[in-house]
Order: C-alpha cells, then structure tokens, then sequence
C-alpha cells in the first residue's frame, strides 16, 4: 500500500518515516510512505499556507488553493481511496478503521495545522475526516503518524511476528493477559507460579481469565457489543 | 514543566522534539523535553533490554532491570510527579488529562515496544497507565509524542495566541465552528454570507449555531454530560 501524507512540518515526520516499523515495511517493499511539502504548492512568494479567518475569529487558517494543487497532483498520478483529513471531530480511530484502512490502496493524509483547514476544502476534496482521540494536537502530524503506523504494521508481512499481532490488544475485543520475562524473581517481586509450571492448558487458561478480568475491570465498553 | 522519555528509540523522536511546539516551549524555556535510551541502562553486553515471555507466548517482553535503573537514575536527581507507562489498556488520554497533567512539574513517559513490558514494572514502578485511543501502535513512541505535544501546547505562553487555544475542540466540550480564510470564492465554493457581513453578534450567533448543530451530528456523547 502507499500512504502519501501532506505536511507543512515534513522535517518532523522524517525521523518517524525512517526510523519505525514504516521504515522496515519499506524496506520489504510492502508500503510505501511518501511525505509531501504543502508549501511547495504555493504561488506565493513567501511560501505562506496561512490567512487570517473570516468573521475576526482567532488563530490562522489554511487556504484552499495549496492544498487543492497539492491533492491534484497526486490524483493526477495515480488513484486513491481515500483523501483524509486528520481532525478532532472526525471519525474515531480505532483498530478497525486500521483493519479496514490496512486493505486499501492508496490513501492521502492531510495534515491540519494552525486553527484548522478551509472548510471548503472538507467539504469538497476530504472523503473521510479521522480522529484519533478527544485532544487537541498541534497540527495533523502526530495523528497521520499514529494512523500510518497502527495501519503499516498489520499490512502481512511487515511484522515478523504474525501471531504476536494477532494477540494484541483490541484484535478480539479484549484487553491482554499480563506478561512477564526472566528473572522470575526480581528483587523479591515474583512471575504468577502457573507461568512456570510448564503446564500448557493451566497457562492458556490462566492468560483467558486474566484477560477476561481486565477486561471487566478496565474497559467493560469493550465486553457490550 | 520537564518530560523526560524513556525509549528504546529516540532516533524515531528527535526529529518531533527539534521541530514542534516542543522545540518552540524548550527555546522559551517553558518546558523541558529529555530523550532518554533505555539501552543505556543494561549491562547485557549486546545491549538487549527484551526477552521472551514466560508461558510461551508469542512476541518479545521488556525487562524489568533496565526500566527499573533508568527510572531510578533519574528520580535520584528529581522528585517526579507521574511515571507514566503508555499503554493501550490505560486510561483514556483526553483534553482534560492533557489539562491536568500540563499543571505537573516533572514526568516521566516509558514507552512500551515489543509486546509490552514485564507487569512487574507496571505493578510496582509506574503511577499512571494512558492510552491515546483503542488502537495499537508499534511502540509507545508515538503516544509519548502525541501527549507531549497535547500538554506543552497549553503550557501558558507556549503558543502565542492564548485565545485560539481557549477556542479549540474540547475545551468546552463542544466541537469548533467551521473556519474560512480567502479568497470569498474559490473556483464557486463560497464562504458563507454572514462571515463577509462584518456584523459581530450575527457571527457570534451564527459561530455558536454551527458549533452546537456540528457537536450534534458528529458528538452527541459530548452534550450528555
């Protein structure tokens, strides 16, 4: 899959990009993550994004006719999925948008920053607005980070360890078991006896109830559907 | 405020640190963010800071010594108010924990990688478990980044523009209004009228309209309580 992601900030996605699971996918050949300059679709002069709102609100506000160059170039490369902009009222990101999104082809990130983007913009170029939690962020960066992230590394193959990802948390609806590794005892704080005991059967239960009771305890949401 | 992170990946996080808000807080000297390698902190000659689960599990579990030193390293030169473990079976990260934990003096993150960390650590050296959203990501990397980032932003003076962050999602429990910049018409998509009106109570009036009919449709939860 390929992920091209819309940024005035690219400088602070690149370590993400270079050093992370999206890294090794690449790498693999199994996705690609292209990083792109909002600022390099501007006519003007300085490079701005940025105009002050109608009606005397606060803040700056990023002007459609950047981001409109910047979505067209690419639509005129190849097709997408999916144009998303990463918004606090969108959408809530959660393991199955991933799932979902995981399937795709070729999706756009954009990227808000300052008070937000044109609404024009969302309401003609955007097809799916995405959140991924009730807090405000800087800018979009760190939200099209967690997506491509949480979304990359269930792609087959990016991980090594399939089974590893299939356990993890969310995958069935339930918290996991606790773990531990060696020592099995440091300095006097003790593994659960069962998970030493060898005993196949008595572990897969131990870790079933113990999931189960976190799940009860933390997250009873997650036990309703 | 001072956030230091604990990571077994700052290469992936220095980048964000040197050109966000963060950088902008740290040149301000309102806030101080520290990376810290956990890899430091073992003795184990390759470095290594995981090892496999007990029971037989799949995946790879962080260990307890090197979280344990690196965590007393730095409480010996501090007194800490949180040590924070990102995780996605915490409590829920939102606009008001971001709120609180902006008031703190000294926390510390551990991000989690792998399968997640031995459940002594959690048991026995961490105050608080957050989690970002019901999605799970390759590392805690990115959730440290997105907290980071949610609480420097509302450290007084941090951002220039006080108001627009009073005005943002969720502080008042409300989405935000929808925002316009020029030109009044882009290729037919036009900015509504009363914006242009520069008639203060009617955008007032019709700015609070749109951001009760917006939480309405989008948030319905967030009227409820």
């Amino acid at each position: 899959m390929r992920i091209d992601i819309i940024t005035v900030l690219p400088e602070m996605l690149e370590g993400f990009v270079n050093e992370s699971i999206l890294a090794r996918a690449q790498k693999k050949g199994l996705a690609e993550i292209h990083l792109h300059n909002l600022r390099d679709y501007t006519n003007d002069k300085w490079r701005r994004v940025d105009d002050y709102p109608y009606g005397g609100f606060a803040g700056m506000v990023m002007q459609c006719e950047p981001i409109d160059r910047a979505i067209s170039a690419l639509k005129a490369e190849r097709d997408y999925d999916e144009v998303i902009y990463t918004s606090p009222d969108g959408e809530r990101f959660d393991q199955h948008v991933a799932n979902e999104l995981s399937m795709k082809g070729n999706i756009i990130i954009l990227c808000g920053h300052y008070k937000g983007i044109d609404q024009r913009v969302r309401d003609n170029l955007i097809t799916r607005e995405i959140s991924i939690g009730d807090y405000v962020l800087t800018g979009g960066e760190l939200a099209a980070a967690v997506m491509a992230d949480a979304i990359v590394r269930i792609v087959p193959g990016v991980i090594g360890d399939e089974q590893s990802a299939l356990s993890d948390c969310f995958q069935d609806d339930m918290l996991s078991a606790p773990i531990y590794t060696r020592p099995a005892d440091y300095k006097g704080w003790k593994v659960p006896e069962v998970l030493l005991s060898g005993h196949e059967a008595k572990i897969k239960a131990w870790e079933m109830e113990q999931a189960m009771e976190r799940t009860r305890r933390l997250r009873p949401d997650l036990l309703k559907d």
